[in-house]
């Protein structure tokens, strides 16, 4: 088991917002943009929390990510918008975005934005949250740097480009989906590297296009771009479906990049050294546009029970419901949270050039 | 190979129309019907093309389905609509909430309806082509019979809710997503139990919950009711993601089911002899809601070749787009269609009771 180290976050918040503030964002976008990083980890999703921060800031010094968070709007109607990020911070882009979506639901009944030129945006839930805590629908979509491999091919084209919706519940706790398009996320295979575990033939294939159990010699491919990636839900072959994954991660990529005229594909993190150009879809459903909200949270709420009182398979004693993991993540995390010794250990890094320290409470 | 028979496209239309007004549709009910079915032929979707013509025919017999096809109007926005089909045939009910929903979206840019107490409405597809007649962006899920179990469950609570989203192209055919939730759906089964061959582990579950390759054990416990079933997209276990497929169909059912205050999971198709409850979720969105028709087709344009182009597997010739093959098959099926053997007899038994008869052109 590897070492971790328990920080107040409180303390963790001080911290990153310190940092961000300290390589130029404005208070209120480090603000946003820490809350993003923290409700990772709190939730759980490690790979996309603080463990994030020196790729921001190397990004903000290199000048792929813009200081400045310009929020263009290039078209509008009561139900929709386009906006170009300038390439600006993905988090508080995204933020600002779904704010606007907010109201524009609470207007006209729903509203859809599609939005280019941003950065990697975090947690794709995180913005669902936001319309989930106002009682509505929400939808959150990004594409993401090319890692993935599509049926038959063999080289990776399209992003993990991840699917999150949710839905509020009155009892029970709002169904939240957040989950990548690929069998499992870059992340995964990382962890099985270190360990020396084979990995599952649906996850990755090597640089031929033929599904690979080699989580180390997957990623050398990707760095060396010698071919090969993740491989879609469903796997690599047309027999376990791997066309559906490959399907809704082209529909991603289509929502968040074609709609608005920006990059997908292959485009994202095109040019070295380039802005990334990265693509969001954001989404809000005012509840009055269907049943109402107190309808649709006891209809969800019956739902819900529906699918957790359904029988168990054998050796198991609970069927989850999509976010739930993660909202007991969260309340376990509500004062505290965990960091990977690493992790601590590089944001301390980080924070010293700015005189920020950030302190461990076991 | 088992032996199949050509007819001609219309004899076919002719003939199912002829059967459909006799069991008491109207000429237009009928009509639209036999438009639905005879497209998945042509798709070469034969699950869910006049084969299933008999089980219509029962259920309008047996009073499932209702004659009369009313849209009740429940509630309605500038950009939704509820609405209860009253047990009317899917067929028709879907494809006049789809006609709305166009409508409305080239007025207020786009719209999205729920509908509840309709039957099966065969492919979802069907309605996805409707808006991109129009040059528009078409959505359509519905819910359907539980055959899928939950991840970590045993017995089947959801369906395979299929997914249809499709985006229109200029120079290249349309983007059309038409898939399940489930990694397969249950006629697959079917055609490997008639086989006797092993189907991949991530297709269905023992009546334990336990991932099984053995179709004709599957198929009996699902009909005898004793537990297993399908499994969703990305199989039984978390390790393979099958909780994602999981989510996804929960998020259909919910669209469907749960926005329109419908039958969800285990009440579809809940009581025997009773009306079957089945709820779809339509939308349509027009590209003037994001950066117009012409940028949309060109954009579209590019990301699909950008895929067809890419690098292939070794050993594979072509990289598909959702959609594709089944254009191509309906091009090659334009005039006549071939059916299995089996399902030109079961017509022509079905059409012996009101003096109709298909005839062969092979």
């Amino acid at each position: 088991m590897e070492k971790r180290i328990t920080v107040n976050n409180t303390d963790l918040k001080t911290f990153v917002v310190g940092v961000l503030k300290n390589v130029g964002l404005s208070v209120e976008n480090a603000q946003i943009t820490t809350d993003v990083l923290i409700s990772a980890d709190c939730r759980n999703i490690e790979s996309h929390g603080v463990a994030r921060l020196k790729r921001y800031v190397d990004g903000i010094k290199t000048g792929i990510i813009k200081l400045e968070c310009m929020l263009d709007i290039i078209r509008e109607t009561p139900v929709s918008l386009v906006i170009d990020g300038n390439g600006g911070m993905g988090q508080p882009i995204a933020y600002h975005a779904m704010k606007k979506c907010i109201e524009k639901a609470k207007q006209h009944f729903m509203c859809f934005a599609s939005i280019r030129n941003s950065n990697h945006y975090g947690i794709a839930g995180y913005y669902t949250l936001m319309a989930l805590e106002e009682n509505m629908i929400g939808i959150s979509l990004t594409n993401s740097a090319p890692l993935v491999v599509p049926t038959f091919g063999k080289n990776a084209v399209i992003g993990t480009n991840p699917i999150s919706i949710g839905f509020p519940g009155k009892n029970e706790r709002p169904f939240l989906l957040d989950m990548t398009t690929s069998t499992v996320p870059r992340g995964k295979l990382e962890v099985y590297s270190r360990e020396d575990a084979a990995i599952p033939d649906s996850w990755a294939c090597d640089e031929k296009g033929n599904p690979s159990i080699d989580a180390a010699k997957v990623l050398d491919n990707l760095i060396a771009r010698k071919g090969g990636g993740l491989l879609p839900l469903g796997g690599g072959i047309e027999l376990t479906s791997g066309h559906k994954g490959y399907g809704l991660s082209a529909v991603v990529d289509i929502l968040s990049g074609v709609l608005s005229s920006g990059a997908v594909g292959l485009d994202v993190y095109g040019k070295k050294g380039a802005p990334a150009e990265v693509c969001h879809f954001l989404g809000v459903i005012n509840p009055e546009a269907f049943m109402g909200l107190d309808e649709l949270q006891n209809n969800m709420d019956y739902y819900v029970q529906m699918l957790k009182n359904a029988s168990k398979a054998d050796g198991q004693t609970r069927i989850f419901v999509a976010g739930e993991k993660e909202y007991e993540a969260m309340e376990k995390n509500k004062t505290t949270v965990s960091l990977q010794n690493k992790v601590f250990n590089t944001l301390n890094e980080i924070g010293a050039e700015f005189g920020l320290s950030l302190k461990r409470i076991d």
